[in-house]
């Protein structure tokens, strides 16, 4: 398999007002392009990622973008739309078919991709809130964790994102104030949920020849996916993220490193529950140990978990997401995170999932 | 880059009544898995075809299937979806990220990807046969073709399905049947149109391990594809698929043959006029020579070109398209086209395109 490696990034900002994904896929590629010296006329691929029902948004991004490709298609997979696009895009270079692919992903605030119609195993519970709040609710018995553990989260990831010029949702706020913000369900206050938003992301994948030059590329060293359902049903025991934890063992596996060696991540916290329990599915925290380690993190305000402020301090434009945090990684390792940089990162992990954790995508990446 | 091959095939009938593309994805796929003795467990990627709006299918078929696999998405490239995902899988298999790779593409038959509502170059006009309306003058004026001369492609694929037992419009008419038929636009009658229906098409990709043992492997020995633009107006000249030329012409190099080495293929005729004009875009039939040739097909009887009717005679279900033509190819060089069998047929060669040939995908296949 040839190594693969990111040599661009570009996005947009994220936002509540309805912006079509087909500006939001070009601006987010437009400003890729000014930060590379890679030509539009070397992308052999465009490969687009969202859940909106626009059609042919490969060829229509290609022909904005002046490229006239070999291969352009449109990737979904819910809420993991975008690792999915980079994954495809890193097979292409892996197998020799592509040497420079463009993964552009967006979506705009309304997006046909929030409720999972056919899921028919949530009852009248179609909105992913839902089986976050049972998870919610399972970790507290389970693991005996408080209201405060878990809405540490929000609040770092609130706290995180104000050094995120993009974010949708920046705020300076305490575990008081997310415990005070409305409730959603019974185990789910309204901070602890990430929004959906307009935003769009962009990401340049290039071969060992075509990143050659360019400067700080990164290595995708290791790519784990697992699908084990389509329904919450299917999705294993509540407080364990099941798809998360295979996904991750088959990155690190590949990359040859143990998750304690992970400077800087992306987590998906489509819901505040989300973070601890994908601590515990990579191997960064001990079972039933996340939400402490999440509220430590809060405590000592260490920015390597989430820096940009994860999806809830954000937003959460489905189909830019897992680019956007593939982004947010890239940068991290080479040392261009302004503002909330993590120190000597040199290894890095990206974590993205669908619908209820039923499947998952682990990047791990090397400065 | 590793080879692969097709070692599976199922499908569903095609026909006009609306069946939900979870329903065809599943009807196809199961009928794939009894045909192989390659488990299910050893399916690492689930790739699914569509222009449905329905979400997460990759994920969905999987579960229907018993599958947990690693790597699950919807691709979508309007009516070449189908190659697209077929391509998508080979990448996987390529770059030895997969073994085992189920690609089913399916539509139902009020597919959202019969308008293409970006393309703001066909003004009032969004619907394809407008574009097939001006090829088709064009192509009349420039070569002095007949009316007659394409309206035998019509007559020959209505005819060709007959042996077709899962074709959508199978019918024994004559060129004067097709000149009677309906005036759709002042250049194309109604029989030289083909239908949006519903349907389902499976193929199972497997590596050179994995298909050892398996009976009569099919190998996928060239790949083309080009994205010229997403728009009437960039497609190039009305009279040329520049899109086809350049997808075949790659295509037939990788898999170092000449376009009168193939013995059987599938082509595009969304509209009669698209057979002539892939005909001379692969190297077939000189330019300007496509209608005659298909004319003399017509006399002949020969089905070397579109054997299961093409898409005007089997139906058009944009997201299965694409596999079921791959299929068609698989099953002729297997031997195993019954009652349509083009005898010795050692290369075939696939020719699915979207939008007014604005781009293609050409696979060259050999037993």
């Amino acid at each position: 398999m040839r190594p693969v490696f990111a040599v661009g990034t570009g996005g947009t900002k994220f936002g509540l007002q309805d912006v079509p994904v087909e500006e939001s896929l070009l601006e987010a590629s437009a400003e890729l392009f000014l930060g590379t010296d890679i030509q539009r006329e070397s992308v052999d691929a465009v490969i687009a990622s969202t859940n909106d029902n626009s059609k042919y948004l490969g060829a229509i991004l290609a022909e904005k973008c002046g490229i006239t490709p070999r291969i352009a298609h449109t990737v979904e997979s819910l809420c993991s739309s975008g690792t999915s696009a980079i994954v495809s895009g890193v097979s292409y270079i892996a197998s020799g078919m592509a040497e420079v692919v463009l993964v552009a992903g967006a979506e705009k605030s309304k997006s046909p991709g929030g409720i999972l119609e056919w899921d028919q195993s949530r009852g009248g519970y179609p909105e992913p809130v839902f089986w976050a709040s049972l998870f919610a609710g399972a970790y507290k018995r389970e693991h005996g964790a408080s209201a405060e553990d878990l809405a540490a989260v929000a609040a770092k990831n609130h706290r995180n994102a104000a050094s995120n010029p993009r974010a949708c949702s920046a705020m300076d706020i305490t575990i008081q104030d997310v415990l005070e913000s409305r409730s959603i369900t019974d185990d789910l206050k309204l901070y602890e949920c990430s929004r959906e938003c307009s935003g769009g992301a962009a990401i340049l994948l290039a071969s060992k020849d075509a990143a050659r030059g360019q400067e700080a590329p990164v290595r995708i060293s290791g790519i784990g996916q697992r699908t084990v359902s389509a329904s919450l049903s299917g999705a294993g025991p509540l407080v364990h993220m099941e798809s998360t934890a295979m996904a991750a063992a088959d990155a690190l596996a590949a990359s040859n490193r143990s998750a304690k060696e992970i400077d800087v991540m992306e987590l998906h916290d489509a819901f505040g529950i989300c973070e601890p329990m994908a601590l515990e599915g990579i191997g960064i925290a001990g079972k039933g140990r996340g939400a402490a380690f999440c509220s430590k993190l809060y405590e000592t305000g260490d920015n390597f978990v989430n820096p940009r402020g994860g999806l809830i301090g954000a937003g959460h434009p489905l189909g830019a997401t897992g680019i956007a945090q593939a982004n947010e990684i890239v940068m991290q390792l080479q040392g261009a995170a302004k503002g909330r940089q993590v120190e000597g990162a040199a290894a890095g992990l990206v974590h993205n999932m669908s619908a209820a954790a039923t499947s998952s995508t682990v990047l791990v990446m090397e400065a």
